[in-house]
């Protein structure tokens, strides 16, 4: 059985017999009795065994390795110590795998970094254990608020042969041996030998795609891994990362906004209901405080200020700013910060100057700026990013042109504002980003298994 | 509000104003009265408007071209007419996005190969609408079932290192100019110059860091999407699909049969009891009988045969087979046929020649056979492939060479037999070949948004 199921009904099993299969955490032993913490990975507790003198194998059992592999068999009773209720008198022990002197996870302090080395041991750790259960268990907070909601969970392609986002910054994919290239006449690669008979791209965003089902389907909502070539060795930036990006027809930026702040405060109130041991661990090592923060988030009313009014805010702020807000500009994440702190909470900044926007974006009325939000949190800086979209089809592609954006491969798209058009908006909401602020865990390479950044594509 | 939450709850609008936006599937009229059969793509039916003569707006209402979006305002009232529960009494249309007259989606049968054509309107046909919903639906049911059985959703990379699949079988991934490719001095690609220092793949599976994830957490799964560069051109394949892949520790075939029927039945209630119209429209014109097929998986208990058994019951057979049944080769498409029709149900088909299995299925104690199982279902052949994994070091490591798979990218696979190593196993279930035997629909460019296929690309 797992342990989890064990914990749920814990009642029932008291001095019952059990039968546990799990790992050795740490096995410490006197010469009468000794103690193992064993886990099987369902929770993230350890389980107390007890084994004494008595067993006829106590000299092998007090010799399993940290990191091996047990079959156990035992009784629950309540604890005689004062480090958890219920522990396992143990009647048998088999050894399933043993384990070698070399394995790299000994009960003691490992740094995060060293950590990241031994990438496929580390969630055997508790830190990376409870990292990796609420990044589960968050992924189905998203499914269940939107499938609840009506949403059709849409699979947009990974793989494009357009390349709207401009090829510069978009993973190229060929079957073609790249030692070997076939070349056409004048001297270029010739693609028509390649496996889609044209160049091929990785997308870094479903949205476009998205929206042809949102105009059907009324809403929908991607979650698929999305690939960026991005050559940026910061906390907050991998070349691989998990995303959402929810699409819905008949709805504006306040509607939008709306959305976001619900499915935000059901994110974070699904994981601490069923991850409260994990999110104790890291208010406790991680992040002191992350409890306040996420409860806070949960009882306030989320902010809504435009960018115009944010950077007078920020002008009038009596603060030494190493980047000068000004109107009509970005915010950097000093201005973030202090907005976040300001309005201690998050805060949606709204309408942005369409010059440091996306095509895609509805102008407003102002000719100016753009219908788009940007969800700013405290302690993470922007959460999620989203915008109305623009459903005049002239100022579309006015737009495009403008931003020299392809026409030709997206007619798809743009055709959309034609057939039966209808004010809508999205966003975009990253999955690691996400994890770190429920979690407090500061570096994206330690909510991702496997991260991949340059240099970097080890496992 | 949604069109399926009006349905849900139909009695307590009846005679209410109620409020709709959505898209225009037909307009029908005469001189005095018109209907609209309107659709918002939360339900699969369509709702009909009534609207008549008396509404100052009746002509322009009459004009309202299919594929329009609208903003209705009326009364829900019981539907004198045969074809429908309740209709709206219309008061006043809006109509927000108008549709031109080459929209190609009209109310008339449209052939699958034109639609695919119209890839990003198709889903406002019932056919894909059904289609893509029950795919959604489906994947919901997926995540439902593992996440409630104490599993963990992992994330497996999609980008590697590691060529162990062998490079000819795997997209290349690069963030390189392929027209000016900078080359070392002895004249062969410089991946040094690449994003991550060297050679990068797509992954064809996430099997193997699945593993090392089951290796900690007992259960694992993974749902993403997988790329593979298979120049195949049948109804089956595609090039990009979604797979998803469990791993269990503790678990021996016995247990991973347990699991994988379990698994497709929970699946097969699920999308059955969330859309019962859907079903019942794939039923009637997609594949008939589907009903039942599905009912009879629900009730029936899978046979469980190895491939020794299933060999000579085809030897036996009376038929003039294509291709000889041999022990010890692999059964073709006629045989998978024949196996699941002579059992009337799922077939589960054990203990393979290992020379037509992977490396890293455990070896039987026969030295011949591994302890993989395929799932034979009627009508669609192979749906699972899954096995008990190796987890003796020394056997694993000598497969591994025989079948000349590179060891030294692979030593944090290997590891896991070294340290607490257990018997584990999983399996691998094609997502796309799911929805085509929940649907019917018999060629996988039809389950898929996007299909990618050779030679084809495109949106």
């Amino acid at each position: 059985m797992d342990i989890k199921d064990l914990f749920k009904d814990i009642k029932d099993y008291e001095n019952k017999e059990i039968v546990l299969e799990g790992w050795v955490r740490n096995n410490r032993n006197q010469s009468n009795f000794g103690f193992i913490d064993f886990n099987d990975g369902t929770y993230f507790k350890s389980l107390q065994l007890v084994y004494d003198k008595e067993l006829k194998d106590f000299d092998k059992i007090s010799k399993i390795k940290v990191g091996s592999a047990l079959r156990v068999k035992g009784t629950l009773v309540k604890s005689q110590g004062s480090g958890q209720s219920h522990e396992v008198k143990v009647s048998e022990v088999e050894v399933l795998g043993d384990c070698t002197d070399d394995y790299p996870i000994q009960p003691k302090r490992h740094t995060r970094e060293f950590l990241r080395e031994v990438a496929y041991l580390r969630p055997r750790t508790n830190l990376f254990n409870a990292v990796f259960r609420v990044r589960s268990v968050a992924a189905h907070a998203i499914h269940e608020y939107f499938q609840s909601h009506n949403y059709v969970y849409f699979h947009s392609p990974i793989i494009t042969g357009a390349d709207c986002e401009g090829s510069g910054q978009m993973f190229k994919l060929t079957t073609l041996d790249m030692d070997n290239l076939p070349l056409t006449e004048d001297k270029k690669v010739d693609y028509k030998k390649d496996l889609f008979g044209k160049k091929a791209y990785i997308t870094g965003s479903g949205q476009l795609h998205g929206e042809t089902f949102a105009l059907a389907y009324k809403k929908i909502y991607t979650f698929g891994p999305t690939m960026r070539t991005e050559n940026s060795n910061t906390k907050t930036h991998a070349n691989e990362f998990w995303m959402i990006e929810p699409e819905i027809a008949f709805c504006d930026l306040n509607g939008i906004m709306d959305i976001e702040e619900e499915m935000l405060k059901y994110i974070v109130k699904y994981v601490m209901d069923k991850c409260p041991l994990e999110i104790d661990f890291f208010d406790q090592f991680v992040e002191k405080g992350l409890k306040d923060k996420l409860n806070k988030v949960l009882n306030s009313e989320f902010v809504r200020i435009t960018h115009h009014d944010a950077i007078t805010l920020l002008k009038e702020a009596k603060v030494d700013w190493e980047f000068t807000p000004e109107y009509g500009e970005d915010i950097a994440k000093e201005h973030e910060k202090y907005i976040t702190e300001y309005f201690n909470g998050p805060v949606f900044i709204t309408d942005w100057p369409k010059d440091i926007k996306a095509f895609y974006m509805k102008l407003n009325d102002d000719g100016k700026t753009v219908a788009a939000v940007d969800l700013e949190v405290p302690g993470a800086g922007e959460l999620i990013g989203g915008s109305q979209r623009e459903d005049d089809y002239d100022k579309l592609i006015q737009r495009m042109k403008e931003m020299n954006i392809p026409l030709e491969n997206l007619d798809w798209y743009t055709n959309l504002r034609r057939f039966g058009g209808c004010y809508h908006g999205g966003f975009g909401l990253g999955f690691e980003r996400l994890i770190m602020y429920l979690t407090g865990v500061d570096n994206i390479r330690d909510v991702i298994p496997y991260p991949r950044t340059p240099n970097n594509c080890d496992y």
